[in-house]
């Protein structure tokens, strides 16, 4: 039949599948599910079907699949919906779970407390493994990971131990005794970047979150860990191309909002770059004398924005893995010091040669080579100073990627070229 | 005392602190760590501390650690390490072993068959609960996961079993009526990125691994999979940003291989953007005559790459997160357009507004207005289409970012700039 059908679907499939449907299907299909499949699922969905099914199930439907989820995913969906459905949902709710849901609510937005979920299994250090397993046959069908369980004594966290220690022992070894107790956790309001690194470093299941007193609060699992780390990485490509991020997809987000996110760093640059151009202006004589003089911008300008793009790519990429700390300041200067005298040579070379063959004119071979030099050596310098003093500053080093060190980079280029120009031509 | 110390740290800050050890000290604290430490300590550390071990410890200390790692870790060692320590590692490993790791070597590099290990739970369809949970305690010791179970027969992977769904069914009831047979697996050849992104999407610890010949072969987990996805994205802002991707990080690297896989694609870049030179060297009747012309040129040059820049950063990393597909072409196209539109309205206004207002000069607001439309529009059409081509091709999306559609961009913009000129001053 059609709802064993469903039933052997996977729950994300499911999701994709129930999106793809027009409103009365959907309610009639999301109907045949049992509750346990339909909160999974409801977790899984866009946001625009969700609303779709808020409005079409009863109270006592949506109070199920409610009970059903995990409080992460619960909160994650209260956020993104309108006041008057939040009102619904939270009237369907007990009160023990509505306090816990204003309680996450209340954490920083990008903090470890926002993403984490209540629902895991505590023991205490004095039971037997037998108990503890029992303990977790009874208990563990309503956490959203059993696989590490935490061990606590007056709600502070003094251990843990996973199921798979647990089967490892004897059945009468003590949990006090086979439990972890060099835990590494976090606190509710660590940054969510940092705890999704936590992850990637140790690679644990599930990290347990403390609040200030040093009371076991949640835990974050890696799944969601995960969904941080994509959303992490667009937002920090989203800025190192000039644009302000944002929390939909592409085609969730309209025409307009696009634009929006789009204007404000574009007229900034637009606005800087006519610093280039005035100061091209100044140089009218030697370009009225030299018209070929002009050909060669274009050429400076882009190697110049693409060496520093290079650079700061690299650097800003270090620095979201850790890979390049602050401290690094002199190392990473002098390595890219280096590394910009062989690529600049090289490209001067071929490019001298280039213009000589083109234009049988050694001189403009010889300013345009040592234009390059300059121009790539500053690039490639300027490229990685920057990301590392915004780190330094607490600021986002992904802003100081190509678009913004391309037009510094230019600024200095037409500066070194008109002046070398200007002395080896005597203009 | 300094070894239960050493034995209370997390395997992962241990191998940081071995790092930092000079070679003697090395070698007499990590003899401090009993085995199973020792193996999962090992399989965290860099590769240059690992090659002092491997030169430090004898035959039978080696033998030890090795037996001890999963196999996906010491396939990764051998494949970075010299041919004579390979040797030697091989000559401490049993002959399965041996055979596996020769199978797994054979597997494309970038496959779901490098990445898998082969160290899982397999269970039979008529075991009991009971009967499963007790071989989980039997031989659970040496498997890196537990937590899925694989059921087969014949070798064939016929479904799966959580120790969660163990634990929460009776001891008397059938793995095989618990199982879940809607099992999601992959290939042996399948690429390691879409086996990473799986995760992501369907929220596993462990995806099993299949041949050709749909025997199970090996299982990848959730661990590796973010591995691989840290390296995936560094890959890809690397292509972006105009370099060859590298394996090393940053430091690791040295100054002649960075310049290496910077070299290529600026010489590619730098000798592409002459074009756009030539062509100005045509219009050098128009920049005789006005020479203010000449000012604009960077800003223009600059506001069409960053608007590029914009637009293929995103479908960059669309097409990499499968949120944009080839099938949105027209649909991408259309979207980026009306955004081109908004956008370019907007800088041409607050740039002819500028113009007229310091020049004094109707025309020239004009012109370089109409122009700014123009490459606005041009730079996100471009953006957009060429990642979406570069799909369609197998090529990697990733390489038609700023570096490469700034330098189209630039030939179009200047094309379109001098024209209109050309034709508004009658030149
Ligand atoms: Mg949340
Ligand atoms: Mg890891
Ligand atoms: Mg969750
Ligand atoms: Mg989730
Ligand atoms: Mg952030
Ligand atoms: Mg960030
Ligand atoms: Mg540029
Ligand atoms: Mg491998
Ligand atoms: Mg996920
Ligand atoms: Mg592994
Ligand atoms: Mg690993
Ligand atoms: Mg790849
Ligand atoms: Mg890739």
């Amino acid at each position: 039949t059609l709802k064993e059908q469903l039933h052997e679907m996977n729950p994300v499939d499911l999701a994709t599948l129930l999106e793809a449907l027009e409103e009365r299907q959907l309610l009639i299909t999301f109907r045949l599910l049992n509750k346990e499949a339909a909160a999974e699922t409801f977790s899984y969905m866009n946001s625009l079907t969700r609303k779709l099914l808020i409005e079409g199930l009863t109270d006592q439907e949506l109070k199920e699949v409610m009970d059903e989820m995990f409080l992460d995913d619960t909160v994650d969906i209260i956020e993104e919906m309108p006041a008057n459905v939040v009102k619904r949902i939270l009237k369907n709710t007990d009160e023990a779970t509505r306090n816990s849901i204003n309680t996450i609510l209340n954490y920083p937005k990008d903090s470890a407390g926002s993403m984490m979920t209540i629902e895991y299994i505590h023991l205490k250090k004095d039971m037997c493994v037998s108990e503890a397993i029992e303990r977790i046959r009874t208990e563990g069908i309503d956490k959203e990971t059993i696989y590490t369980c935490y061990v606590t004594e007056n709600r502070k966290l003094i251990g843990l131990v996973s199921v798979k220690d647990l089967l490892m022992s004897k059945d009468e070894d003590k949990v006090g005794d086979i439990m972890e107790t060099n835990v590494i956790w976090t606190y509710t309001h660590e940054d969510r970047e940092n705890v999704a690194k936590m992850f990637g470093k140790y690679d644990f299941l599930a990290i347990p979150v403390v609040d200030t007193e040093q009371y076991l609060v949640g835990i974050v699992t890696v799944d969601d860990a995960m969904d941080v780390i994509e959303e992490e990485t667009t937002e920090d490509m989203t800025k190192m191309a000039a644009m302000s991020p944002s929390e939909e997809s592409y085609f969730e987000t309209s025409v307009l909002n696009h634009a929006k996110h789009r204007i404000l760093w574009l007229l900034v640059l637009m606005l800087s770059a006519t610093i280039t151009g005035t100061i091209i202006t100044t140089y009218e004589g030697a370009f009225s004398t030299i018209p070929l003089l002009v050909a060669f911008i274009p050429m400076l300008m882009d190697t110049g924005g693409n060496c520093g793009s290079q650079s700061s790519t690299l650097i800003i990429r270090g620095l979201a893995l850790d890979e390049i700390k602050f401290k690094d300041f002199f190392k990473v200067i002098f390595k890219e010091f280096r590394i910009s005298l062989i690529v600049s040579m090289v490209l001067a070379t071929v490019n001298g040669l280039r213009i000589f063959l083109m234009y049988r004119d050694l001189t403009l071979a010889i300013v345009v080579g040592c234009t390059l030099v300059c121009t790539i050596v500053m690039a490639k310098v300027i490229g990685c100073i920057l990301p590392l003093i915004a780190k330094k500053c607490k600021l986002d080093p992904a802003i100081m990627a190509a678009p913004l060190i391309t037009t510094i980079v230019d600024t200095c280029s037409i500066l070194v070229y008109f002046n070398i120009a200007t002395l080896f031509f005597k203009l």
